[in-house]
């Protein structure tokens, strides 16, 4: 008899962004002629690059040939693209990243799950509260928590990030009740509450996981909208983080890959872990292992047009793109605020975080059902986002400026 | 501190293809002026499609402006290809496959890796002998092998495969003496053997399966390859599949899609599996939830190139591109009965299968060292393979023409 992997039956009924869909679709069904703005799932509007959709065209037509055409690449990636991440994302910032400490996938989320295949079951494991879903639901998946009760679950430790913290809870937060985490998520700027952490903060996590043998799996998945100089990009311009961190990064957000599909993630060589017998074991051998066994590249087409977002034009278009939504975010945020709001976030960040000063869902139904504005509840990002929502700064100018007349007429 | 999945120390230390890629690098380096012809890895060499190029051209301009731009698509893949799939594939044949049954991943290899996920981990395992190595590795991955022993995981059953079955087993060769299997990997056509099953075949696995509540996991990546209409290209040919039996395809081979990336998996809906107390559990449902957790849908370029591939061009142009590679494989086929071997496969299949009467690595070194001919040793597949190599039909038709040149001189 074929037996399940009963950790699925722990998971919560509906994966937040599909509850919301739910909500949205019999609004609108109610309501056929509401124009609806989508202010929620953080997904990009904006066009590709220029560069990048020219890189795509000519890669396009390299599969139209035998003579450039390219069939299975590397599992790691192309060199062209590591090398070019490698020299823009950390060499430049005086960051020691070599390309073959870098693995390219076809996106951050897919890493963020994946990665948890190399632990043990047993490993403790520690994230923030709010945070974003796939760090707990991957490890539930695994078996790496018990029942979720009041929203929580158990076996999992959880960081409350809320306004006394600035959002950003340290080391000195966690519960010595609970077991010591062996792996900490951590991710700057924040989703969902836009929050940065500075230099100083991350090194007290990285310090903290150097003393305690542990891991941080820093998500920087946002970091092309920092534009704060003092606020650092990697956990890897901490010192020591090689020894002792994993680094995300997705082309989602800082070039409109959403539906591209491309990220990477940095296993630093040297970076180790231990066997039951206390020995070392290397990751960055076992990640390799992991992504040549399960997974075959990402795709060449997009490979080659995630390679021209590091193009002097690339780059500029990219930059540009990000700077837009980032003006969407400071004018929702100066309009929450004239609101009378206290709001985080939106400054390095395209998310903003709103104290609703009630519940989450009650004032995610009002601003759809009497604005026909989209957002986020806190509450579907845990427990200590009760009470906020977030809004997203991803749509044109045109939608966000209406929201924003939509939101004063409700507000 | 931070303890490592000790199953990864279980895998042998290098993946078949790394080992020969190591081989081939070696002799390129001692011999700079060979030219190596690669009849090894399965990697296409021909181009895409023009009908898929074109539709790809057209969704790179697609992604280019804010009118038809795509973010995020659905984790199960776009309705356009999901029906198209479902109607060429499964409808036209006269089988009963919905399009929200099947779903639309990055490639095959991916799928088969992580369908197990949804399972228990005692589960046991049959596969066949020789095999394709990612089931076996995976599921040592996951920890439901013990320790490799003479080239054989304990815990996993192996189904020999050889001449004296037609390189297919039936149920009745399951070994009384091992735990009955919950999962059942099968192959066909068959890699690396080249081998397909008749509809009776299959359908004794399904019988079997269903009288004892196991699971098969059917890889159809090379049906496309099938000429003989006797021949059953889906595993639901069979009555009662629906119940008992999980299919992937691949866009890889049939379209030449191995750097474009792209397949999918299907689920049938009402396909159950048991919890702990014996209760039901549907998977669909279960892979959903995987799939919309743990990946983020294939390139919206790549889905719109696979939906080409059913145009009446595409359908047209991808046909003549896998008659193309099943003529190279008659010609090396009939070419090794010459001169005087006793080859499998190669007729529904870009696959020969070739008894070398001795050291399966002795004859790859013999073809790479005389010949420069790349091909793959049977023992890279399993203990049962020992005794002979693929060759692989993928390449140009000049290639393969002095490839069986050289073989005549070596052999």
């Amino acid at each position: 008899m074929l037996h399940v992997n009963e950790n699925y039956s722990k998971i919560q009924a509906s994966y937040l962004f599909t509850e919301i869909a739910h909500r949205v679709a019999a609004h609108q069904a109610a309501n056929p002629g509401a124009k609806i703005i989508r202010l929620g799932i953080g997904d990009v509007t904006e066009p590709l690059a220029p560069a990048v959709v020219e890189a795509m065209h000519k890669a396009v037509d390299d599969e139209a040939g035998r003579e450039h055409f390219h069939g299975y690449g590397p599992e790691q990636g192309y060199a062209f693209l590591r090398e070019k991440a490698a020299e823009a994302d950390f060499k430049a910032r005086g960051v020691d990243i070599q390309a073959d400490e870098i693995f390219i996938s076809d996106g951050a989320k897919c890493d963020c799950g994946n990665i948890q295949e190399l632990f043990a079951d047993d490993v403790a494991i520690a994230v923030g509260d709010p945070v974003y879903p796939v760090y707990v639901d991957t490890n539930v998946m695994a078996g790496r928590t018990g029942k979720n009760e009041g929203g929580r679950y158990s076996g999992l430790q959880y960081l409350t990030c809320n306004a006394a913290n600035g959002f950003v809870p340290s080391p000195a937060s966690l519960d010595p009740a609970q077991p010591k985490p062996d792996i900490v998520y951590l991710c700057y700027p924040n989703n969902p509450t836009g929050a940065v952490a500075t230099l100083d903060q991350l090194q007290e996590w990285v310090d903290w996981a150097r003393a305690n043998k542990a891991l941080i799996l820093f998500d920087a998945a946002y970091e092309a909208f920092i534009r704060d100089p003092a606020i650092p990009h990697s956990i890897y311009e901490c010192t020591g983080a090689r020894e002792c961190a994993i680094e995300f990064r997705s082309y989602s957000k800082t070039a409109g890959f959403t539906g591209i599909r491309c990220g990477y993630t940095v296993v630093p060589k040297g970076l180790m872990a231990y066997a039951a017998d206390g020995s070392q074991v290397e990751l960055r051998p076992m990640w390799t292992r992991r992504q040549t066994t399960k997974f075959n590249g990402a795709s060449y087409i997009t490979q080659r047009g995630a390679e021209a977002i590091y193009s002097k034009d690339g780059a500029e278009q990219t930059k540009a793109t990000i700077d837009f939504y980032l003006e969407n975010a400071k004018l929702v945020k100066n309009a929450l605020k004239d609101l009378g709001y206290t709001v985080a976030g939106g400054d390095n960040s395209p998310y903003i975080w709103v104290d609703v000063k009630g519940s989450s869902w009650d004032f995610f139904d009002k601003l759809l059902k009497e604005a026909n504005v989209v957002t986020t509840p806190g509450a579907g990002f845990g427990r200590a986002g009760e009470g906020y929502i977030r809004i997203s700064a991803f749509n044109s100018r045109e939608n966000v400026l209406e929201a924003i007349e939509r939101l004063k007429k409700t507000l």
